[in-house]
């Protein structure tokens, strides 16, 4: 069965008080909104479509970033979600197949739950997804006939009966596209607040006697996000949920509350996570490696045996080989580090290529940038470089070459070859003992002054 | 109507096990005096007394580093807090108005709740505040008929009746100087503890025929510290308050619970703190600017557009204009830098004034310490500092211009010129392979001779 | 009474989904096993036998590297744990007293619980540790008549009645070693698993007409680790009552959550620690110095006064005399710092002595390493070591020498002299302005010919 993704993401979410549009607030790295697109994406969609209306371009941006076939229509006045799916039907013109409807502000509905709704689609028009809520929740209510979803009934105009009904609304509803659309033109808006109710679809389902009906899932799968403190919530409850993970694989996380993990990060198992740990989007790490407290990774992958930190930030494009060691206060980016490679200490590696077994010294900075353009440095295998050489790129260290410390490469150094750039060292007796008297003799005429003016 | 501060400071805090007095023990980065201070202050008072006794000098500099105003007087021997306020009386000589009593290990009480107080004093002559406890708590009861306050009753001398209140007290009073003078002068210490009690005004001034009642406010604010134990949990409590205030105020937390405030800490709307920053005392971060992981800023200005970190420390004096880019294992201190701006790597930037779009190179540091004084560093605009540059102060890069990577510079650099103070480089071919062998047959020659040994 | 030591450490740990030993995951920085050889070790026993099983060798070397006099001994098979007490036996032979089984994967048995053992084994043949727990749990039941423990049930086993005692088997038994081996002899593995258990020694010695009895200890003790989430949930535990103690015993952790301790971490009364600190192992902190926030200790040692961090890395060999400051971006290694001394900014002090009072200024390195071996770097007190200065060791500074910045250090210098490494700087006019334009013209050129190509 051909499917179809609608996404509503049109809201203010005024609650956030914020100048950026609801669905593009981050969840481990990820805007909610890209968060709706990957679950839906599950089911390979033959077309996606995302509702936006407030701070359009900054969510086209966003949805298209993702997904760049994803088709971005513009709600221009926000009159309810029924309304919100109806402005879609022009850009699912010619598609035949199923609609679901999932939100940009609901980010965590999981593939299996949407593999349970396309499943229960084969009996009935219409499949609506429900959860169990305390009755003192104010959600709307599904009124089941045992498989059949009879209506779906908002909370202000619940009976005490229907209230007592503990199973509840969650939005998402998949239906086919030509059905809905029909449906939908048979909704009015002729309520209390003037909108259009997609979940109207149900009592007009079953008027025109057809059958829906209701499938479960986690009700923490439906956690939706109308506030920074909501926001901060979903944080915690994606975060604990991806540790809790990523130890059940067998990865030791030392102090779990302290690892930060993006949407996408991959860690091996029996590799060591230390406290306070900071994983951005796009890293992998493979097996057996550490990395070690105040660690920051973005865009980098880790090979086993890896020992990375304390304090290392890896960068984006950052391809450690096996058993490379980057050290503290060290920077690497864009930069291609080979097997059993060390970068110990206060270094910046940036737009490089290092080889394997090299020695990086202390100090060391790839001089990348001239002002204008950034500049490769390339350094071989077995290489000592020297504390605190400054490699300004373009430039060439060769194989088993050695740069002396406090040395500046600018000209290529060829294999096996020493290095040098050094001003010799002139030691003047006593020089230091005089200077700190002169300087203690100023300090105090100086303050002398002070005191008389 | 006139006010004046009591606020009682004089305990040793014994559980503490510090040879700290107890309340300059800090939360939130100032000691608790000085919230007791602070929230007395929003009432504007004509004078304000500090009781103190336990490690007096310091309770003293403390105070008066607050405010310089502040009469600090000293209780010689610890009597109970009748005798202390009474210690308070001849700097409150020539004072005519009301007395508030706060406590320095009490930090949590609120403006809007003193507010309350001073208004209920428009009909009583003393005014308690109180709070709602569980009825298993041994807190002094607060025995009201109405509005009328009548007696506080301790819990160890309450009847079964009594202990069913669960009203109870503070120990923040509020009346007429004089009246609160001469009420004192009515209690005695005829009782088990030998002490003089606040808490019997109360009674001494319905036994005068004046009235006294109690205002309410929530048991958060009147939390105590009496052991580290507790500090840490007014201290979580103060950081869970603020770290929700800033999400309702438009402020994105990454990780809450991870973001460390300090009393003053000012941030604007639609900033991002990323996971694991702190925030020491003088902080103020405008609107869209963004604070990356392992961020420590203390005594700093960030501007809109600001990106700060990972790794970046901010101590007191930076002053960052709009979009100033501060990068990883970066310190500045004492240093303005302008608009565009960039020390992204490993640098060291202190007294120093850093002109628009000028860029920092990687391990540039200002030599601002010559072991006596400490002198300024000035960078012009569109300045590119070159890596690992060494600005021995003082001294003036000119606008435009650029030195070399690696160089020291210690004269001024004129506008648009190029400064370089570089050894030439030279290459010795096949010299590193032979010293590496070198050093291996010393190396092995070492460990043979002491396997011989 | 002489004692022996019985660890059992043969299990693999399935759910742990490990390559590593169960034993040898760690909590607080040291293998559960070595937790649990500790807590024997209070009893100053005259053995210690660990028997190991999975992942034997590794078992092995981390069970020497804790007590070299331990004995190993291999369980090849797994048939229970009256088996794995059983493959001790040849270990103690000889031994005369009690043997007492603990359990590698129980960390968290107090010196004190095992005494309390001992002082019960004087009326006992066996004594077994017992504890509280709800009955709905799945534990083995201690099934007591007065102070004679009769049984233990294992759950499976027992009728309701029995489930209804809550007092539960730890497994820790205690008995003289000659008769918990004649009454191991005595146990069958007729059962369903086809395993002897330890726990049959119960029956077996009241069966024998000698009496049994247990001994209580909390809950928390007999905390076992299965899975990975258990791991975490130890070391949260752990990690609880450690900061607790500390608190307790009058050192300030401003965010207790946040430090993160090891099972020998030593802080002294009044010491401050700031967020986000790592205590690696063995560390000694004295009274009085704080540490500030995002440091990394291991190894080290610091003195009263010492002001640490922000962002210190102290490692192995680290010893601070009092009122040493390292500060930001700063590792130490192998290092004795004298009193007084600063280190502040982004440097690496590694093999190296620095005496009293010395400034090492920013970015210092000592090159210790010259690709083959490690050398020392010796500062005289006083000394002033300019910033950028790489000393490259072995190499020797004076008595209140000076360093000019940017030098290259090879050759000693002297009491009181100023040694300078340093190329003349030289300013070329408007040649950065000229260079700029160059730049950006072949940046422009660049875009161009892309553009055609």
């Amino acid at each position: 069965m051909s499917i179809a993704l609608v996404i509503l993401a049109a809201g203010k979410g005024t609650r956030m008080n914020s100048d950026l549009p609801k669905v593009l607030h981050e969840i481990a790295g990820a805007p909610m909104l890209v968060h709706a697109m990957r679950t839906g994406a599950s089911l390979m969609p033959e077309r996606t479509v995302v509702v936006a209306g407030h701070g359009f371009d900054d969510v086209k941006a966003a949805a298209e970033a993702y997904d760049p076939e994803a088709k971005v229509v513009l709600q221009a006045e926000q009159k309810g979600t029924g309304h919100a799916v109806m402005v879609a039907k022009d850009a699912l013109a010619g598609f035949e197949g199923d609609v679901i409807v999932l939100y940009g502000d609901t980010p965590f509905i999981q593939p299996d739950t949407l593999e349970n709704m396309c499943a229960a689609r084969k009996d009935h028009a219409v499949v609506v997804l429900g959860f169990e809520a305390e009755t003192s929740e104010k959600y709307g209510r599904l009124v089941m006939e045992g498989d059949a979803l009879k209506a779906i009934v908002e909370y202000a105009d619940a009976s005490e009966a229907v209230r007592e009904i503990s199973f509840c609304n969650s939005g998402v509803m998949l239906a086919d596209s030509r059905v809905l659309f029909d449906l939908l033109d048979a909704t009015s808006n002729d309520n209390a607040s003037g909108e259009y109710y997609l979940t109207d679809v149900v009592k007009a389902a079953n008027d025109a006697g057809m059958t829906a009906t209701a499938v479960s899932c986690d009700a923490s799968e439906t956690m939706g996000v109308n506030s920074r403190a909501h926001l901060a919530e979903a944080e915690a409850a994606f975060q604990a949920r991806a540790r809790a993970a990523l130890m059940e694989d067998g990865v030791t996380l030392v102090d779990p509350s302290t690892t930060w993990l993006s949407l996408d990060t991959v860690i091996g198992r029996d590799t060591v996570i230390e406290p306070h740990v900071f994983f951005g989007p796009e890293v992998t790490v493979e097996s057996g490696a550490r990395i070690r407290a105040f660690s920051h990774l973005e865009g980098a992958h880790v090979s086993r045996g890896g020992i990375i930190g304390p304090y290392a930030r890896l960068r984006p494009g950052t391809e450690l080989a096996e058993d490379v060691k980057i050290g503290n206060f060290v920077e690497t980016k864009n930069a291609i580090i080979d097997e059993g490679a060390k970068v110990n200490h206060l270094s910046y590696v940036g737009d490089a290529h290092v080889g394997e077994k090299a020695n990086i010294g202390a100090g060391t900075i790839t001089c990348n940038y001239d002002g204008v353009m950034k500049h490769k440095t390339t350094i071989g295998k077995n290489a000592f470089i020297g504390s605190n050489t400054m490699l300004v790129a373009p430039v060439t260290v060769g194989d088993d070459a050695m740069t002396a410390s406090g040395s500046v490469i600018t000209k290529p150094v060829e294999d096996g070859a020493l290095a040098l750039a050094r001003a010799e060292q002139v030691n003047k007796p006593n020089m230091a003992r005089k200077l700190f008297e002169m300087l203690r003799a100023k300090k105090d005429k100086k303050q002398k002054d002070k005191g008389q003016s």
